[in-house]
Formats: structure tokens, sequence, C-alpha cells
């Protein structure tokens, strides 16, 4: 058993730096459309079998040190009580958008086990077929970001009708706020009781908000995750990504999780400086940086492991998700270079 | 006439706080909504009397201390030879995306008199009107965000096309980027001879680029425009606005511009910090703070105020462009509540 993803997570020391992808179960695996081509996207994040199969892909074609179950952040949303649907064009789209106190009164905070079976059957199959492979993340979205897409109805430029509710109904707000962080809670905790070795929270949109506004707004929510899920289950490791985190990089500090994600846009010698020495890193490879010639992805991955060298622990990864046009050979060449350069002596 | 806003950009001491808004002559007025209603938005860009008139508009009713000439970023992209639409639905589309060696050496570096007068006129026309008023600001983008347009064809969530070029075919990424540079800097200088009293470059997408890519893609080519434009006109002051700027911050500083424009991502403290005392700093409320109550928006410029005190100089903003739903009479708040707030003893 390859655990040198989990004893990262804790700060121990491991023989080389252990990598995963953000998305590395998806769209640019031929191996994952093949799948895809025969159910719809909710069709496959809601059969067991099918999603710890594109879960278990890119472990064995990549070579990366820990599994992230297959799911879609939305998944616990429309558990609450919203109609979700995948459009190709407009990507997710959640009906009757969340703008009213009657709207807020109406979510459910859902049970995983009653609404989200195929959740907890992917992960006891996945661990199952892990056994001897490599550790199993599960994961969520974060509330702001899952309050993003509840309020706007899905995708948006300028989250205005989410700041509109933060700014002008501050109370309904924070009452949708604590609805989300309850679910969440709740459902991280049902991921690690059915066998996830340790969570990742996204907060995809974390980074559309002024630090001020991110203090106030999202990370006492965050806190009130971690430490949930630190009292509940004290040996599994929470790993935080803000997204764009750049400005509010101080506060996401604060939120107490073990491991801090790290998109592409500060350098991860700045993001070690402000973090300091308390917290493992992980990332922060532009995704786009995989459409470079091998030799040049090589000099990036190094550069990123001599910088992050000075934290806690360093995960590497993306600085964001893996993009469906992505060559294979790419990433291939990507997790051999952290395996390569990242190897301790 | 009012001069407080150049004095501002030169550092020098004025008797308050100047202020004007990215994109305050625009949709959220009703009085623009009724010259746009007659004619499509390239005409209104295109027809001086018109683009002079929207341009007057928001200096007589919030009361700002600066114009800025009504125009697009992308009329000089295509004066360059590129087709230019815009839809309702998607924002600008440029016809044939440029990709390749033939498309960049089709491009040509555009005379403004010859292919733009209209923007020449229209500034000769501003003076006139402005004479007792306040100064008149010219704009262009900035060359790497006016190449994302070029190459994507338009906007674009993950820049993929922009960045394979920048990474597969640096040599004519490079070619396209010193064609943008030289027509930036002879498209302003000539806004410049026309009468523009101050030149903002607008580089919109800047933060999308990794630190490293930042310093190697488009770092060098605003050095080169703000120096020729320092050689041209060394009277006139030059501003930066680089969107979503945290992470790159210390680069950005390196510009040469007199003023560096702040998003809303990033704290004014920690901007100021990192610019130090030799430049002038504008900005950064989030433009949904408009929507806030009245006696919050004046706590947030009051914040930023005090924040901003331990720059060279400061001129308010917004953190990116007003938005088309903000109620007029909360961008007046604004500006009376930095006008009271931002007054000198």
């Amino acid at each position: 058993m390859n655990n040198t993803f989990l004893k990262a997570c804790r700060g121990e020391k491991t023989e080389y730096i252990p990598v995963w992808l953000m998305r590395q179960a998806g769209r640019y695996l031929p191996e994952y459309q093949a799948v895809r081509g025969q159910v719809d996207f909710l069709t496959l994040c809601k059969t067991p079998e099918l999603a710890a199969k594109v879960t278990l892909q890119p472990v064995d074609i990549l070579g990366v040190d820990a599994a992230i179950l297959f799911s879609d952040i939305l998944i616990p949303v429309e558990a609450m009580g919203m109609h979700l649907e995948f459009s190709e064009k407009k990507g997710p789209v959640l009906g009757e958008p969340v703008r009213s106190k009657s709207a807020v009164e109406k979510l459910i905070i859902p049970d995983t086990e009653d609404s989200m079976p195929f959740v907890l059957d992917a992960i006891k199959i996945l661990r199952r077929e892990l056994e001897n492979k490599v550790p199993l993340i599960g994961f969520s979205g974060a509330p702001f970001t899952l309050a993003t897409y509840m309020i706007e109805g899905g995708s948006s430029k300028t989250f205005l009708n989410t700041k509109k509710m933060m700014f002008q109904n501050s109370g309904l707000f924070n009452y949708l706020m604590k609805k989300l962080t309850k679910t969440v809670i709740s459902y991280l905790s049902s991921q690690i009781s059915a066998g996830a070795q340790a969570v990742q929270l996204f907060d995809s949109w974390a980074g559309i908000l002024s630090p001020f506004d991110y203090k106030e707004f999202e990370l006492p929510y965050v806190k009130k995750i971690v430490t949930a899920l630190k009292k509940q289950h004290p040996e599994t490791p929470v790993i935080y990504f803000a997204n764009d985190c750049a400005g509010i990089i101080k506060e996401v500090k604060k939120s107490g999780a073990d491991v801090i994600g790290i998109d592409w846009r500060i350098d991860m010698k700045d993001a070690v400086g402000k973090l300091g020495k308390k917290v493992v890193v992980q990332g922060n490879l532009d995704p786009c940086a995989l459409f470079l010639p091998k030799e040049q992805i090589e000099e990036r991955v190094q550069d990123i492991l001599a910088k992050a060298g000075a934290a806690k622990g360093h995960i590497f990864n993306l600085g964001h998700g893996i993009l469906p046009e992505t060559p294979v050979e790419n990433a291939i060449a990507m997790v051999e270079a952290v395996h390569k350069y990242g190897r301790k002596e």
C-alpha cells in the first residue's frame, strides 16, 4: 500500500513528494470518454460501479499517489431539494435559484445514507479495489461556492445575485450558509465513515470575494466544518482548496485545514512565505502548463518542488482542474517528473 | 478647472482624494441608455459627437474628478485588420482568431489618424467641453489582454488557445505582442497629442497568468509602452490597471507606471505594503459593494481611504468596471463619501 499521500498530509517524512491531479478522472482520458459515452454525466455520478471505475482509471494510467472519488460538487445541493441539470453549453443549471427566505426554508439538510447512498457505495467499492494501491480522497464543495451556484442558478461572471444577498440581506445569506455548513459536515463525515481516507473542500469561487468579505462570509463556516470534522474524525486529513487565493491567503491559513491547496496565480514561494511552516501545501502548476514541451514541464515541476520545500510538507498538484484538452502523455510526464525530482535523499 | 485628479496622479498634494469610476460612462445610466437606444454599440464608439456626449454624462451626474473617453479596447484591434462584432449574448466576437504566423503577419500597425480618426475627434470635442471642468483620460487595452481576444476570438474561460501559443510557439506569440506593443504606443501617443491628459492601460486578463508567465510574456511589453510614452510625453501620467493583481503585484510595480490600479480581491493595506511609497494607487472598492446600503458604502470608502493613506497618493475608484445593474444614487453616494471623508486637513 502506497501511503505517501496520507503521510504527506500529516506532515510526516516521505520518500518522495506525492502527486495527484484535480479532476484526474475526467474528459481528457479516452478511457473515461468510453464510459461517459454510454451514460449521461449525472447517471455516471450516481452509479457506484461506474463512478468507481472512472475513479480508478487515472491511478493506473497516470501513476498518481491518491484516488479522488468521481462525483460533482452539486450532488448534495440536489439532495437539499434543488433541481439539477447539466447542459453541454452552460454547465450546471439549478432550477429556481434560491433568492428568498421561503426558498432557503424549503432546503433540507440531507442524510447522505438516505439521499446519496450511491456516493457511499462508490466509496466502499473503491476501498476494496484500492486496497493495495493508494488512498482514497472524498470531497465536497465549500459552502460559499455551493451558495453561489444555488443563488445564481448556475455559473456566473459577476456573482451579483450572490453578493446582493450577502450585502442586502446578510441574515438570509447566513441562514443559507448555516444550512450548507451542516450539509457539508454531515456529507463529508459520512464519506469518511464509509472509507474516505482524506477529504478536500473545494472553494472554487472563494477568490471572487474581497479579503474583508471572505473573512466575514466564508471563513467562519469553513472553520466550523474543519473543526467538526477534526472532532469526529481526528485522524482524517482535511485539505482546503480556495481558488484564486493570492489576496486572501492569510485568512485561508486560519481555516485550520491540514493541507492548503494553492492555485497557479501566486508564486509557491510567496504562498509558503505567508502560510508558514505549520501547514502542508498542495499545488500549484498552471493546468495550461501541461501543454508545454515535456522538458519545460519538468523545469516547472522542479521550480515548484524547490519553492514548496520550505513548507511543512508538499503534495504536488495542478493549480486547478486538469483541462479536457490535455494530452495524457503530458500528464504522465508531469507525474513522472514529480516522482523523479521530488525524491528525497 | 478641477485639477485634483492630475495632481494626485503626479503624487502632488491635493485638497481631497479625487475619484472616478471605471466604465463610468455606461449602461447603468438612463441617460446613456437613451443615446445607446438610437445606435448600436460600435456606431456609438465611432461617432465623435455621441461618444463625447456619453463621456460627459457621469461628470455632471456623479460629480467625478475625471472623464474617461467612451470607447472600446478592441477598437485598435479592428484597425489592425480583424473583423469585430458585438453580440448581446457573447460580447465581442473577433472573426478568424489569430493562431498562425500568416495571421500575425497580416496584422497592420494602424495609424490612429488614418484608421481611428473618430477617437481623436471625440478627444478634441471633449477637451473643449471639459475646459472648465475636469481632466480627460485616454485609454488602451494592454497588449496581453488584447492578444487574448485576438487569439481566442472573444472572451474565454480558460484562455487555453492563448496559453497554447505562448507555450508551444513563443516566437509567434512574441511577434504578435511586438505588433500590439507598437500599436498601443502609437494609439496612446496620438490620444495624448489630441488632448488626453492622462492615459490608462487596461490589463483585464493579466491576472490569469502565473507570476512567472506574467514576468515573461507581459511585463516587458508594458514596460516598453510606459517607457515610450514617458519619453514622448513626459508630463502625461500613465495609469496601469492589471486586474486580479494580488499574485503578481510585485511585478506590476516594475511597470514604471505613475499610478497602479488595484482590483478588489486584495486588501488595500496589503497592496500599498507591496507597492511602497513611490507609486500612487487607484482603487479598490468591489463594484458589487455599490449594492450595499449607503451607510455601509460610506464605511467601505473610509476603510479604503485609510489604508491607501500610506501610499504616495490615492485616486479612489472601483476595483473593476461599474456594473450595468448599479443604482445611480449609490454611485453618487460613493463619490460624495470619497469627497467627504477624503478631504485633507
